[in-house]
């Protein structure tokens, strides 16, 4: 019994290719999680346990897809980068969003019992959405970059503000936004510091600048490597022979790498220019055991 | 602290809404799911088990998305269907397709320990990807049904036959492989009986036919229902507010209703004619209880 | 000497292929037509010469791509249809509207001294925009063409009264348009029948109801076809080779065809039962000579 | 008479936005050339006619179109380069292409006589498809300059031989492309000098390396300016102001340049160093009149 009666139907899928040669990010981000927040109580403004959490979720993946350079997450909302040169699944855009969406959802819910031990999931169960943006260059993948961690700076600076005059200074939540609206940063600082003793500056950095996970290799002095160099796609038959076998290399020095969860800044230079295997995707040297 | 400086890198997103009028259909698949199936010993040609909890999780994310009409499941895959009149997410293809793969899968590795009491999951966990296809035409959407029903059995025959030789017939995977190159289906009919007194027709209908999941209301004898009319996708605006506070009351007549899951051709007309429901969008009656 | 070194950049050519099943309707637009259409001091509120020189340009447009089946043309735009099983170019969508585009614009501008003889054309020269829109359905197909007519309606009965009001009434555009502010179309009718002594309903048809190309076969008593029935898109192979030899047969009735230009009313059923092939896609029967 | 009941359709416009920061090139090739060829004997191996009259419209689409770069011919084909910056008509994909394929064909129907006098058009009149690609670094792109004119070389030394070998050599095409079949460049060259005393390296440039159009400044040393800078997309909403009034001032540079046709090696450094305004897209000097 041949299926070709009905076999026309495959042709009206359609490729979904990514441009090659620019940089994929896929952001996922919890589905109704304000409403599934006060479900399991999460504790306001930050929940170390939920946030741990997602962390844990987020290295699962990059463990599970070496081609994951570095993600970064902030709230209930993770970006995976692949570089620009992956051609994983040959750049299909819903294999490669899917599979990320997935798995992190995957972890996230076999892990969710290690995190709150008390608080069985039930239906609806956490779920998260995703998609893929494009960036050609590098500076746009860093300004990408740098526009989530300034995100997660200025909704922390507000949210810890605003949880502060309700849980210490005894608002309700419209006399409290009605406080902040239109309210500076150093405002909101000074709120802080005069009115609850707190000073934001020594609040947790997972707080103030979100989780960055990449695999840690042994760091590099600035300076001391040559500027990352924007390589061409791909040249001759035979260099891509070449590079297949360097590329299983790679992949081996990879899989040996440490991933390492961080709370740095990611908008200076600095951090990109010491670990110049994020930019170049060529793996960096595995730091000796002590 | 404004963000604008950034923020351009949103401009890079790019809209991905599906073309209106068109039968959404997502259809999910088991990542890798041959050495999955090898690690947790599914039994073979099909494992009761495996298909319970895939139709659990296909049934769960019914429930959770009552824009769902219908869907079908073999082996690691399930086909979901959204009605060509839908607007959940305004038609965003991501936000569709990773919906309800992350929702499948939280309820998999969720239900997992239920029907595998005795193998908890260890990284790399159970995943899916998935994708979604347009289908302009009823006609269309019900041969991509077939299509999908057409190949089960075919799998289905095939992998009987195979396994029988192997399990019963004392052949390796080669051996039987060679078997069964080239046979027609009254031939693998006809090993199975003369060497191993199984009639295939006598196998259970989950595995010859897959699985059917959608909300039953009462059937409708065939020919008592006038043809279903392709209705106009749109018409004045006013007609537009009457049909939001319809689609209110159809909302809460899907929701009673029960989600089943059968094994049932879905490839003749009967199916169809009588579950009108199902291509008209618009709920049928709840049975009596009795 | 090999290209192999350069040719990796074909792959950066993404795939366009619409959607099977689906009609295509590729609308062209003049691309600032305000300031060409004074440059050669086109009368106002319709030129005649421009828009029988649309129409021609349309009608070779038709006469050299059989596979469009309808044409819609108003002011500067043009509406061409591909039935909903075209596979021209694979259903390309660059492809079918580039073409569409360049045929149309050669035809336009060496057809100018025909309807501007003592007008040379400079740079610079009349240009054509276009795009391609999908409609799944003959009723979101009908209501597109419906949409473009009673847009010409509106506007037609607009510029009527606004150029009445200045080359008769002696106000200046800018009272005109305040005249026109808010008024009815009864309003309309009223101000060029009291005022200007003009019947609107006397306009000639090709300005009320714009000009619609085809190709002409005797009419259609309406009822005495079957309904036109929505055909599967393919079915076995045996059919599309039937298929194919009848396509060959209907090219040849195609190309007999005379190509007509009316100004009628394509918003009521009529029109369209009357000429069941343009909906079919079959071609009818070629009148016989007098 | 307001138009709501039908504006629906325009929902079904899908959005074609170009991704950002990303060169673009449309490429345009003649339909049917070969038979159109044939209809009006051009020459062979090369029409010079022909080729004049493809530059010249290629210049006029310049001329009309200043945010082109450049743009490079061979045969009845043209690539035209929008800087990756651009953000004409927002970058939507079928007006880009269409507005460049409408330009193109105006201008080369209108400027035929005056190429080709004594043969006047008659339809099917010729006219071109096209469609864009996009490339996100400069290395993608100039290897796509490289490809295109590493093309015309191989096509115009086997073009070159095969019409000696029928024009000069007395074989018929089955024959001359019989003894081309497998033959290396440097036998091509033997076959021309030893057979029919042509030294292909006296070809004209124009056949040799095709046609490279350009806005015309003052050439550059090699050396003097620092490397260009691949610029970020964009900055602060006062940069962007800033590079408003720049912009501005550019267009006006750039409108005074004057559009030159030349036939050089493109492929190597030297062409793009020299000419900086290429890559960084800001104008060059305009050299003084003698």
């Amino acid at each position: 019994m041949a299926n070709s009666k009905y076999e026309y139907v495959k042709a009206f899928e359609q490729p979904d290719l990514l441009l090659p040669n620019t940089w994929i990010v896929v952001r996922i981000d919890g589905r109704g999680f304000h409403k599934f927040s006060s479900k399991y109580a999460f504790e306001k403004p930050n929940d170390r346990r939920a946030l741990d959490l997602m962390n844990a979720a987020a290295k699962a993946v990059m463990s599970e897809l070496p081609d994951i350079v570095i993600a970064y997450g902030i709230s209930d909302e993770y970006s995976f980068v692949f570089h620009k040169s992956c051609m994983l699944f040959e750049r299909r855009e819903s294999k490669l969003v899917t599979t990320i969406v997935s798995t992190f959802t995957a972890h996230f819910v076999l892990l969710w019992n290690l995190y709150f031990p008390e608080l069985p999931l039930s239906p609806p169960l956490p779920s998260f959405d995703g998609r893929a943006v494009l960036y050609p260059s590098v500076q746009n993948l860093r300004d990408y970059m740098s526009w989530r961690q300034v995100d997660c700076h200025i909704n922390n600076l507000y949210n810890t503000t605003f949880w502060a005059l309700i849980q210490m200074g005894g608002l309700d939540a419209k006399e409290a936004e009605k406080e902040l609206a239109g309210s500076a940063a150093a405002d909101k600082h000074e709120t802080l510091f005069s009115r609850f003793k707190i000073n934001y500056n020594n609040e947790p950095d997972m707080y103030k600048k979100g989780s960055v996970v990449f695999r840690d290799y042994e760091l590099v002095e600035p300076g001391s490597v040559s500027e990352v160099v924007d390589e061409d796609f791909a040249k001759t038959i035979e260099q891509l022979e070449l590079s297949k076998s360097q590329e299983e290399k790679d992949r081996k020095r990879r899989a040996k790498a440490i991933i390492t969860i961080q709370h740095v800044d990611i908008i200076k230079d600095e951090f990109w220019e010491r670990r110049p295997w994020l930019l170049s995707n060529k793996p960096g040297k595995i730091p000796k055991e002590p």
